[in-house]
């Protein structure tokens, strides 16, 4: 039988600022990466998703990003080693505490935004955050772009890794994501997500957008938290995924 | 034989803004009070002067405060518990993570400019402080103001504390700091402010404004670091310890 | 003829996070708060909102607020006077270049969250508020809640002011808000809302909480946009506002 | 009789963080580049230091920088035209919001750190400070390094520019600065550098480090405020070119 974890980007909302339902969203996914403040959300905030994910089962990851709240961390930014590293292990270690603080813990760490989009390329940069989950915890698992450079990078420097797909954007036949600025990169049909998704997680595949089919490693699927219609699109995904007998379970635990 | 501990507050500076010389501090104090982000300091800075501290073997201490990067800290706020509570959990594991990368670890807690004051005195923040400092680590032992309420609130909750006297500060005849707003309120001699922490050391006892004795509780002496002449004040009041038999040692060690 | 004025908060959205539609609200309001960047947005997005105002023909007024990003403004603080004017100086200046720069200009100020809360009650901070609008350009209107302090500060001062009402709030017999941690505090029923601010355009009362009929001064009324239905309820009211022959037009317009 | 300005980075220091002097610095040079918030500075810091330069007679200019706070505008960025050129011209209008407060006014724009860096040699920044500049007021003088690309550029599109050279840099055969990771980059001897700017004065030319002469043009000079012997320097530099006869003005008036 196949199993396959679903995750989301959860604890970035601002107070009277609410995007996602954090709450909903938790009811849906196995994973939760939890913003660690320095690309959106609050303290307290942040807080109160973890102690839901807690109060789900969902497990906690990391999603720490570059210092850039006014632009949501998307702005890509050339730090050098020892400013990236400090930021990153900074950012987990504010997780873990308030993780700790209810009762849960910090089991994987996934980048955010131009972060995530940077160290999948970028092998100086993926090193430094490497580095830094080494350094604050060597049991946590990396979760990146299936073929990016940073899992690679990772696993040399024996890290456990994930690698994600993402339910809503459409591929290349080289396996990767289409860019958001082509149009139909990004698929808005729920049934077709869903179905695309199921095959994902039993054959390890997807239909590129030349209509051939491309071989994709993915032990977790993305789903998005932040767009009407991102809750009910993450719903009927993971209830195709259970229809098909895929069994939904987290990539990672806690140590 | 008379034992002391020195702290100093340190990691503050901004690159290319150096206003503290902490390498030179950390030769002289015992305990250090490292900024953990929020009203000062920069994760990569903070990083190297918890290395320095680490070198140098000297005790780290987490330094945390008030959300107000542009006011140093020194920004009265009226922050709602769970608000408050969420900030100091975010700052300590940050600054664990930090100390922990460089083979250090935090032993103990001093909150930082009007986070430091209004707990002296404001028993629900001085709450929302300890059960913050307790959800993270309860063996981190609280550093405050002699006299201040949140070291009762601390041992109340079982918390180990420790209260500090002010090197350079004029105290009331009850064991109250002068206002700096008052004149005479700064003390600027080495030799006086040597000599005065001499006897507090011995006696427990220092020379109020108005010439009585006053008794002040004091398990370390904080020691400034960031003016003109600040390392040589220290260095002063170091030596003339030594030089009268005092033991200059940490109050603290982590687990 | 009635006429009355709707106004609304807009600029807060950070890119990626979309909460409220502000090209939609601009269609409905005659006046747009526009974010200062120190509670919400980004100067870019300010911009794009202010060109929106622009080519919508809507008057523009600054929005300043605490420096309190995380929190959206709602932390009250207590700000030194020179502080609080400076940052209040500070943020209009930088939204009438921006409003300059996409040809639009500012015509009044409209304080924030928790800095509108303490002005419309704390004497020495509004007149803070007050210097501060008076040092940029005497010109601007202040507009602030009806009945609180700010506005006879404002008027002792010089300025011009106009006073608002919230379209889905309830009012105490006094004329003041039922805070919101009352029930029934928040209106939801479009129609009912309607109704509640026709009659407050024509004869300048609403009836409170204990059904008794109080006088509210308003020339302005405030539609949220950055909730679910948001934009159906202004569009309701707007609409029986205009059915009942209620001119809808701005209350300023920029020198 | 040749002239030439002294201009200065102020407006840099954060409460209780004093780095830079700028009531001393300001009795030295004529122009005074003033921190726009989002390297360094407060708008109440920048706002006193903005009355002392009025105080003094000293011609103001903007100082914007990225939004790199804790990196003192260090850290260089990607930032798309759209965010780039709404940043600067909130910063200009912001400064332009505080001189007025204080009676003064912003004469020039001289960008900081790394945004200076870039605009030298990236003409795509370089076309966004420059669109921003003559979005906010096109009277705006630009203060930049001599041979920049945006001194082109800014002519190009019709600002007045002037160039400034570095009291205490050395200088390569082609009139480029010499790296700061190079030895030998920063001059330390008052003597020498204020004999190096009386030559720049009086033939516009400098030697650079192979001992060969190179000219470079220069309208005004760069002495820093924020290190040990700053002041001094600075002082020296002034008393030699006026000695020789050099007369010492600013570049630009305010309108």
């Amino acid at each position: 039988m196949s199993t396959i974890d679903l995750n989301s980007d959860l604890g970035e909302n601002v107070p009277d600022r609410i995007v996602g339902d954090d709450e909903a969203m938790l009811r849906v996914v196995t994973s939760a990466n939890v913003s660690c403040g320095f690309h959106a959300g609050s303290p307290e905030g942040i807080r109160a998703t973890l102690e839901a994910a807690v109060a789900n089962g969902v497990t906690i990851g990391a999603h720490p990003g570059y210092r850039d709240y006014e632009g949501f961390g998307r702005l890509a930014m050339d730090v050098d080693s020892a400013t990236l590293q400090a930021h990153v292990e900074y950012q987990l270690g504010a997780l873990q505490a308030l993780a700790g603080a209810v009762d849960g813990s910090v089991a994987y760490v996934k980048p955010h935004g131009a972060l995530y989009n940077t160290i999948a390329r970028d092998e100086r940069q993926a090193k430094d955050v490497v580095a830094a989950i080494r350094a604050v915890d060597p049991s946590l698992v990396l979760l990146g772009l299936a073929g990016g450079v940073v899992l690679e990078v990772a696993e040399r420097a024996g890290l456990r890794t994930a690698a994600e797909a993402f339910a809503d954007r459409a591929y290349t036949p080289e396996g990767l994501l289409v860019s958001r600025t082509e149009p139909g990169s990004v698929l808005h049909d729920p049934a077709l997500v869903a179905a695309r998704m199921v095959r994902l997680a039993q054959e390890g595949v997807l239909e590129a957008v030349d209509g051939s089919d491309v071989a994709v490693r993915a032990e977790s699927i993305c789903v998005h938290g932040d767009s009407a219609g991102a809750i009910a699109m993450a719903e009927a995904t993971r209830a195709a995924l259970e229809d098909a007998g895929v069994a939904i379970a987290p990539f990672a635990v806690a140590r």
